[in-house]
């Protein structure tokens, strides 16, 4: 771990006192979001030291076309780029003229951060001796409205402490913002309206090229002492900033304060010419409620969710810490309603990963989302994708596959491919392997089939077909061999065989097959609708039973494992264990070609294989692949410590299932990685979620019926989670040595606990 | 071949009939330049039909850093982008009101388009039916001065065949470009000043980030029937283009002509502040002398330039023009003269591969350079590379060598790396051995040792402890493994020994250390000076020694070759006489994972190897390998044919080098690889040159002399070239049975024909 600055405390990220060099890693960590709107926890105030702006809007890209290198066959046109979007937030702020800047101020002590995750709101307090000598008290809150996704709302709250002052406060729009991910200052907005009227700001813009609208708007009320104040508002507008200003003298001790409502509407839910309306509808709405009424929508709306998706620990503060951290920025990143948005790996915390949807949603987060939200939430997820088949259909073809072959993309915004390089681009195939693990795991867990074949079919034919074309005939080995692929740990590419590819690749054929002769039997007209749509044939499913078949997988006789690709042992096998600290993160430490030579793995390959499908190994194979691979694996997607945390408590090994769970759940606050302050890693928190319901709990799905077999790290009391389980709720309380369930529902739920049978009664708690 | 329309001739390309879907190929393949600027064909006049603007200065570029993908650790910091540079040959027509656009035209006939090579002009003319029904017949006569290389002239003539008529000629500056090669429309250029005074208009503009400054300038005069006529010129001028206009009435059958004369300096070559001085000196100098005196001097100074360069073909008129073009391009590309400058692959002729300097220098344009020119000409280039040494250290130490080891970049401006992909930043690094390769040619064919302990000596270390460091041992093997690389054939990366990679580690190590022993006895002080400025201990030479006697290569005991790398024959192996003529080429037709996964190799590799090091081998060895690859070899790299026709001369084989030989110097005349639009393939026309002087003449250089194997292809009455070997001039005339041989200078010279030795005295022709 690179930092332990946080504070450990169970509902809340703290940070204190001030220093430049954390600055841009706490803006990650105490960023906001309200699954439409989410931002860096960067200071209102003026800041002259390194920060890095972001205010990002869901579902807003830009389509960045620049050619690196040399143009492939097949490229996707341009790729998505996240776009920072028009500040709101801004506030400058001068004691008698002189500007507050915590950058050059004397002093600066009691800093403060609190991010108040059960609430839904973000603290942040300081004193400062300014260049001038005036003493000043700062205390800030913010929050992104959950009830309201259109806004935002900041109380920033000024007393000078040593002296009588004049205190003005600049609170600002500005639109003429830039990208960290940019070719030097390059653009990517163009102000349409600046408008100001009754001391409300609006400035509308568009995206160049995608052309998304937005307004950005805000209005403010000043109090002293609590109330209201009315006061001059003095009204300076530029090309792309509005900046209103009111002054105020103040008596020493004297409390002042704005409250500065601000946010975007955007066109993707209203019609242009009605933005500026719809923001003053925004603005008139939360002006008129206030911020005590906004803040206590905001308790209440997070409150609801925390019912459902909480987690609790007892014994171990940081465990505890790490897990609701998690959970409150899923949920702040993605509620659910809106399908025509995902779940970007950086969620509202940074740029990079430009796009918004990876593999990722659907091997890690489908089942967070599924255990802890309606079950029309992880039916919006798969269906995402249905709607993006056509989409996936050309982008097979593009590649020169045929015959409604589907490659869903690596990256994408809107179905498209929108991601730049080969080795990922066209070679990480597996991807599509996990669009039908998520309709596999959505229909074991919920029980509802229909989705098969409603929708799900479709995309899995599609599937297999690519599957069957991908695939090369070896004479030498009569098997069927991949060529040319990168597999989850991207540290290697453009390998042959790599085992989790062929493996998904058959295992995507025959549950294509099996799933057919179901629906063949149970939905019959469906069938008829989907071999007629799709053209079929018993002769093109008799290639992929041929390809199922006689899959290649290599295999060591010597390690007497699977074989991560073909050429895996030509490499040096040296294990972690042995590289020096001072080299790792590797990714960092390294030069590229350095690490495809070595043999170390970024996160689970083969073992992400043993993951999805664990019930076809036995624990002796497992075990045999945890010890051969783990080792070799430097962990450096966020994606990894999650798989090796449930693998580990699988084997029994509880104390290294703690280890891995303790940096996936703190890989953000302890910034493992050493790259926190590029933004948080969203979709594996869903992956932290995973290591306790299924690591630490055990819990699977086995022929329709959960199943659980509860272990619990040392030193920690209890812990506790609740699934929503075909509409009903189960809760799991762990201690050592007892389990107890308790169910919210009106049926009883038959379960297995350590392979017994249990029966759980609605509101009559069992303890096992 | 993708195109026949150039009609054949021995000194000049020509093109007659008008076809929009021509004017971009054509725009490339009559190019000009002078070494220091050049510019693609783009019509003077206004054309609303699609064209690839380019018009380029030597050595200006821009950084780009845009982030496409994953930034990789050791990436350079930008790629460098060739950039067009502000248009001075643009003249707008208007007869009696109407704009010249030959796109819209009712008519156009006898369009021609002649570029001259033997005098260096180029000329346009047509007939053009206008909307307006006028029939107007233009000719236009450009050229870039080689004697002022500052200076480009352009003679505009209109004659009005059916009408009296008002002509308005606007010759104009235009800094508002953009490039072909930019996310969307990005503008590179900032104009800083536009000034005009007496009819002569300057545009001053700096290259963002890289501020080159450049200023670009015209002047014009106007001519009726030949003699000067004075009109009145208006004069418009705009943020980022000014514009002179002049109107004549002309009767009916009248010549009216604007002779325009512009060009650029820059601040490579003048203080910025006197910029705009040199600009009005090139200026009044042109116009003083007039077209007619510039036209003079361009054919005085290209006769000088052929009387060296020259290559002459009887009885063959296409191959006659294909050498021609192809000696004619390398010299508009690069003279010589300013060390600082390099030969591009696409010369002035397109945009595509920014920045200046590849491995094709050393591989490819060494020998025509060295034969064709003063023997400094080519230790320039060898300079160029040592100038850059330190640059090429600090590129290793990015990817984590040590010690002083080297690799120069893949692609460069200014000695640093500026390519950004990392199969071939940080993989293709056999560029390193052409460094060496082009050293021990220049001291075979000059004699000059002197280079190596001078400078060439610390390079080869240099280079020699890269190989070392990036070699791994197998422990299975005991051999030396060089894994992770992309070879000459791009169509493969990330491969594990690479045969042609490995062998030239080896022969790099060991030609150091045989230099080392030559330097420390004859030349005892620089061996010193070396010693001790490098630190190289006998113990470094002795693990030097280990690798390259334990240096590991592929082999295929089934086919008795070495293998291209480790895995090459897991691919299937199916010649490209089988591949659908409609697949190819297939950089266009496949995607690149579906490039990657087939045996189809781009460009010689291990023929790369069997090439430089032909006599380490022997003519079977030669002959099972090129019959084992070439089948496999699509020849999509513009450096490929050339090889394999020497290699196929070295076989006797002469009707298939034959093949290879027009392929190579019509490459571009018939697009054989359908993207002659983009522009011309300048550094493999140095191949060209070697596939006639090594390939047909088969001239070797054997311990010091010279040694030829002339053969003749079938249907050739007869070829000549010259070779400027030691600084005597030996002109060698190939007919079917016979060669002669005549050498100016005034030492005799002894040389081997077909292994016999033939004494040659100056002036006295000797015939074999």
């Amino acid at each position: 771990m690179n930092q332990d600055y946080i504070i450990p405390s169970n509902w809340s990220i703290l940070e204190e006192g001030f220093e430049a060099g954390r600055v841009e890693a706490s803006e990650s960590l105490f960023s906001l979001g309200n699954g439409a709107m989410g931002q860096r926890a960067n200071f209102e105030e003026y800041y002259s030291g390194d920060t890095f702006q972001g205010s990002y809007i869901a579902g807003v890209y830009y389509p960045d076309k620049t050619k690196v290198g040399w143009w492939k066959n097949g490229y996707p046109e341009y790729f998505a780029k996240v776009l920072n979007a028009p500040n709101w937030i801004g506030i400058n702020v001068f004691i008698n003229g002189e500007v507050l800047d915590l950058a050059s101020c004397k002093e600066v002590r009691d800093f403060r951060r609190e991010l108040n995750m059960k609430e839904g709101w973000y603290e942040r307090s300081f004193t400062a001796v300014m260049p001038n000598d005036l003493e000043v008290a700062v205390k800030v809150v913010r929050f992104l409205s959950l009830k309201r996704n259109e806004l935002g709302v900041i109380n920033y709250q000024v007393e000078v402490v040593n002296s009588d002052a004049t205190v003005i406060f600049e609170p600002y729009l500005d639109s003429g913002i830039t990208n960290e991910d940019a070719n030097w200052e390059e653009k990517f907005w163009k102000t349409l309206e600046v408008k100001t009227a009754d001391e409300q700001g609006f400035i509308t813009a568009k995206t160049l090229k995608t052309e998304f609208h937005a307004t950005s708007f805000m209005q403010s009320a000043l109090f002293k002492n609590g109330s209201k104040v009315k006061t001059e508002c003095t009204e300076v507008t530029f090309d792309e900033k509005i900046i209103f200003r009111y002054a105020s003298d103040v008596k020493k001790g004297e409390k002042i304060s704005l409250h500065k409502f601000g946010g975007y509407v955007t066109d993707m839910n209203h019609k242009r010419p009605d933005l500026i309306s719809a923001a003053k509808d925004v603005l008139n709405n939360a002006v008129s409620a206030g911020f005590d009424v906004l803040l206590q929508e905001q308790k209440e709306a997070w409150a609801a969710v925390w019912e459902m998706a909480d987690i609790t620990i007892q014994g171990d503060v940081k465990a505890q810490q790490g897990i609701r951290f998690n959970i409150f920025q899923l949920n702040q990143t993605y509620l659910g309603e809106d399908a025509r948005l995902n779940i970007g790996p950086k969620g509202f915390t940074g740029e990079k990963y430009g796009g918004s949807t990876y593999w990722d949603t659907e091997a890690y987060c489908i089942p967070f989302y599924m255990a802890t939200k309606d079950q029309h939430v992880a039916r919006n997820l798969l269906t995402y994708r249905y709607n993006h088949l056509d989409k996936a259909i050309e982008n097979a073809e593009k590649l020169g596959f045929s015959n409604g072959a589907a490659l869903y993309p690596m990256v994408t915004m809107n179905g498209e491919e929108s991601h730049n390089e080969w080795e990922i681009t066209f070679e990480e195939i597996h991807r599509n392997g996990a669009m039908v693990v998520a309709i596999k795991r959505y229909v074991d867990f919920t029980g509802d089939f229909s989705y098969i074949p409603e929708k799900g079919l479709e995309v899995m034919i599609a599937i297999a077909r690519f599957w069957q074309q991908r695939t090369n005939y070896s004479t030498k080995k009569d098997k069927y061999v991949i060529l040319g692929v990168t597999g989850p740990n991207e540290y290697e590419n453009n390998v042959n065989n790599n085992w989790y590819t062929n493996y998904i690749a058959k295992w995507c054929i025959d549950y294509c097959l099996s799933s057919l002769e179901k629906v063949a039997k149970e939905y019959p007209s469906d069938h008829g609708r989907v071999l007629q749509k799709t053209g079929l044939s018993e002769e093109e499913m008799a290639g992929w039973k041929e390809v199922s078949e006689k899959m290649y997988f290599p295999y060591s006789e010597e390690y007497q494992v699977f074989l991560q690709q073909d050429s895996f042992l030509d490499k040096e096998i040296i294990p972690v264990s042995e590289l020096p600290k001072s080299q790792r993160p590797i990714n960092q430490k390294w030069s590229w070609d350095r690490i495809l030579r070595s043999c170390y793995i970024k996160q689970a390959d083969v073992l992400q294989g043993f993951y999805f499908f664990e019930d076809h190994f036995s624990k002796e194979d497992l075990e045999k692949h945890f010890d051969f691979y783990e080792p070799l694996t430097v962990h450096e997607s966020s994606l990894s410590p999650c798989v090796h945390s449930i693998q580990a408590a699988a084997l029994g090994r509880m104390e290294q299932a703690y280890r891995f769970y303790l940096r996936t759940s703190r890989l953000d606050l302890d910034d493992y990685n050493n790259e926190v302050k590029e933004g948080c890693h969203i979709t594996s928190m869903a992956g932290t979620w995973m290591s306790i319901v299924e690591g630490f709990g055990g819990m699977r799905v086995t022929d329709g019926k959960l199943s659980f077999n509860p272990q619990i790290p040392e030193g920690w009391d209890s812990y506790s989670f609740k699934l929503n389980f075909r509409d009903q709720i189960l809760k799991i309380n762990v201690a050592p040595g007892k389990t107890s369930f308790s169910l919210e529902g009106n049926e009883p739920l038959e379960i297995l606990v350590k392979g017994n049978t249990v029966k759980v009664e609605p509101s009559v708690p069992v303890t096992v």
